[in-house]
């Protein structure tokens, strides 16, 4: 595979053109931001920790029937993934409050939700990716009805896998964002990424609830030893993983 | 009627318990504030204007066939309502985009929309008044899905009636707040006021888009002739009524 020229470059990754149009090399950096790009900064050895994870959970996805982008790794901090048209879309689903989500409706943080809450924002960092409510969606034309309900659907359906996997790592998954993508044949497809920068992840055995962070938060709350949550996170996922093999 | 003691004094409005159980005096304030309260000031005459517009529309309501809570004026800045438990909600509706949906989605202000946006925010000073998705809204359990659905169709029905209304008096109805509450038999009636301060109103032979405003955005945007706007929207509503009597 021959990389060709950079396509754009991200918050966390760099995204290549290589020999074959359908194919893109994701390139995972070290860079972290928070708060829309306010705060910035950089964790060592996220770029592999974050590409492996999320390499892990897609291949695990494509089993459990869920179509992603992966396709597969020609270094440890790179994918090569199937080029999509990113839907502008933020797709959040929540098992307990955390969050924006606390901070506008005044749940407390850990209050479990009697079922999981499939959320969008318009991913547009100009506007501060802002909530979308249904009709606000289809207003800007940001997806289809068609393309809103299938997504819900999938979201739906990798939170089941994904709530299974993590609590199989004793961990406890607060709450994630997933990007889909249209492929050449306007089929949905799972891209981007899935790691401790996008989803909130607690030790389910720490109590205390700042100890028990184990993703970007500690990033973003200044609360420390965040290389060490990233790879703690990584070793029990390769250990889970390699348990199955 | 003899009023006995003040049940709770909003921002706009003091609300008293009278002799009947069922039926509150509410009085209407000069008082203004914008931004949640952190901008503060005053309307001079804008207690009788808006108590004057707010009842108007509440009787011609009434006759479109919309149950309200209005049942007479003791006096040109009190209103006799029936009391009922206010459901935490600020029900917009939307005709064209301004103010915070501008904001949060890019449509430039007075981007017409295809249909009436239904927006529920979270009536809660403390949180800012929140957007709500439906689930959220659900969620919160601040109301049934039964009431949502009820209230969204009513929202939409007030709003065929006053784009109408409006449109007579040379106005053109950008969105307004709408609130509601539970009678003693659960009924959902239209509650609170429909007023400048609640409803943005442009004049619609202006073309100018600061000077065309007839709404509490002179107020929040310091833009002048505040008084003068509500006078002028109250003489366009009475004049209109009159000719229909
Ligand atoms: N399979 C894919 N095809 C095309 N673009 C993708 C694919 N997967 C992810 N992307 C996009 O790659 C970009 C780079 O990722 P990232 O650094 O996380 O960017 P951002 O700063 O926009 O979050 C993002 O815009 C993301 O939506
Ligand atoms: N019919 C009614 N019965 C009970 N409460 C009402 C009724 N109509 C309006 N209210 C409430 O009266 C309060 C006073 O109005 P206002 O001064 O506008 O208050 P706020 O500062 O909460 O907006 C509001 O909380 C409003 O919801
Ligand atoms: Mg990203
Ligand atoms: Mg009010």
């Amino acid at each position: 595979m021959s990389v060709h020229s950079k396509l754009y470059e991200g918050k966390a990754k760099i995204l290549y053109t290589t020999d074959d149009p359908e194919v893109l090399l994701a390139d995972f950096k070290d860079d972290a931001t928070a708060f829309n790009a306010q705060k910035r900064g950089s964790i060592i050895g996220k770029g592999e920790i974050n590409c492996s994870i999320s390499s892990q959970l897609f291949k695990q996805l494509e089993v459990y029937g869920i179509k992603t982008h992966f396709i597969d790794n020609p270094s440890p901090n790179q994918m090569r993934v199937k080029s999509v048209k990113i839907l502008p879309l933020e797709v959040v689903v929540r098992n307990i409050a955390a969050g924006s989500l606390s901070q506008q409706t005044g749940l407390a943080v850990g209050t479990l939700l009697k079922q999981p809450l499939v959320e969008f924002y318009y991913k547009n960092d100009q506007l501060g990716d802002p909530l979308l409510t249904r009709d606000r969606l289809l207003l800007l034309e940001l997806a289809t009805v068609e393309q809103v309900d299938a997504i819900t659907n999938l979201a739906l359906q990798i939170n089941e896998f994904l709530n299974g996997f993590w609590q199989q790592c004793g961990i406890t998954l607060v709450d994630f964002k997933l990007e889909f993508g249209l492929d050449s044949q306007q089929q949905i497809l799972l891209a981007d990424e899935i790691s401790p920068d996008t989803c909130r992840l607690w030790n389910t055995a720490e109590a205390d609830p700042n100890r028990r962070i184990m993703d970007k938060d500690r990033f973003r709350r200044d609360l420390g030893n965040v290389e060490d949550a990233y790879q703690e996170v990584l070793q029990r996922v390769l250990q889970l993983v390699e348990s199955k093999n």
